[in-house]
């Protein structure tokens, strides 16, 4: 058996609240074994975007990335928010190290294009590089990665956290048992938004279709749990969606299977 | 003899002007063997602060870094500057990756207390942990780092870049045979700063006071000038104060010695 990995995602909501954060970084401290943390941090790219004047436009749920706006998220998502998750991780006795996708040109991307909408510094994976980050990973380092890429030609690129984490989580697949974590501010996938306790414990495929033909399954839900089995079905072991809470309990949460 | 390595410090004005920085980035992308680039970035930190309605104070050259500014810096030097280079630097073939002091725990300070001023978040250097940068510069990657340390405990603090160069440059003396080169905007130290042609070629300690008693040397140049000696005393083997076009010219700039 190969050495186990986990792959934490955790969303800008669980981050930007002191309480949460603070959760977050003891129970991902604690976490045993090989681990890499992907963070986003949208909320507070769109708070410093407000405080310098520019608007910020979603559009299906996506960030439309303008110069002016990928100047933000270069600042918020690959400085503060990143850098402070790795000096309150280096507080816990975690040797964690902040990296975006361009650094050691670990996810390259191309820009997105042939759209109706116009995303700007948007980019799609292309492939991510991971020999580097396995060493050190193999020495303790636990890797912090913002949600940014590049392309490979000077520029970088605004990348969904999602994707990152199960585009890592495949790289990472033939040189560790993976386990990747979707952790955010829900328990895990709900039947009813509204009702913690509706949490669906299983989801394979053909239920993820049910479920979504019902619309139960919605939104910013449907390219995560697409992101999840896609990881599945290239050779990562375990997909869970959970809360904080649920990150260090075993069963808890929604896992996705076959 | 050990394998060379080359440091070069390069301040923010070559980095924030769109053609000395393409310069810059040329002629260090072209230097043979191992490398590392420590950068600042104190003018784009300054613009930001302003489009944010924070002031920015100085004394004595060193920025006051209260909250706000704190954030500012570790947007700009972390993220914005940062970032911005190591893609720079990808696009040339360089294997680039962006660290600051609390990644892998590669400078740890703390915060300075006890001046008649408070300068707030500002880190002194306490050490350096060089293994895994080691390793990485021995694979052929190339460590850019930001002017950011950590304290242990949680907090980002700012840091000068000279400091972090030269305390960096010690570090890796034990395992390379380092250069140090102070990369900035003049062409060495000069004896009239109007006069770009005169340039002194070579320092010791001894013409180094007298230079100072004579008033010739004088601010910012005096610790520039403070952490190349002390990297010389403990183990540095070359010291070179020049600007971009000096960089690659054997004999260019100001040599620092015994």
């Amino acid at each position: 058996m190969d050495q186990q990995l986990t792959i934490v995602k955790v969303g800008g909501k669980v981050l930007e609240e002191e309480q949460t954060l603070n959760i977050f970084m003891d129970d991902f401290a604690a976490l045993p074994g090989a681990k890499l943390l992907v963070h986003g941090g949208g909320r507070s790219a769109t708070a410093l975007a407000g405080r310098l004047g520019i608007e910020t436009k979603m559009v299906e749920g996506r960030r439309v990335t303008d110069e002016k706006m990928l100047e933000v998220v270069t600042m918020v998502y690959g400085g503060l928010v990143n850098k402070n998750v790795v000096a309150a991780l280096q507080a816990r006795g975690v040797n964690a190290f902040g990296v975006t996708g361009a650094d050691m040109n670990i996810v390259k991307a191309h820009k997105r294009t042939g759209t109706e909408v116009d995303y700007g510094f948007v980019g799609d994976v292309d492939d991510v590089n991971i020999g580097s980050l396995t060493t050190l990973i193999k020495q303790g380092i636990v890797p912090v990665v913002a949600p940014l890429t590049h392309d490979g030609e000077g520029h970088i690129l605004n990348t969904n956290a999602d994707t990152i984490a199960s585009s890592l989580a495949v790289g990472f697949a033939e040189a560790f048992d993976t386990r990747l974590v979707f952790c955010f501010e829900k328990p895990g996938v709900l039947v009813n938004p509204d009702d913690d306790s509706s949490v669906i414990p299983f989801l394979n495929r053909e239920l993820f279709q049910m479920y979504r033909d019902e619309g139960i399954i919605a939104e910013g839900m449907v390219p995560k749990l697409e992101n999840g089995f896609n990881a599945l079905n290239r050779g990562v072991l375990e997909v869970i969606i959970t809360n904080v809470e649920g990150m260090s309990i075993p069963g808890s949460g929604t896992t996705l299977g076959e």
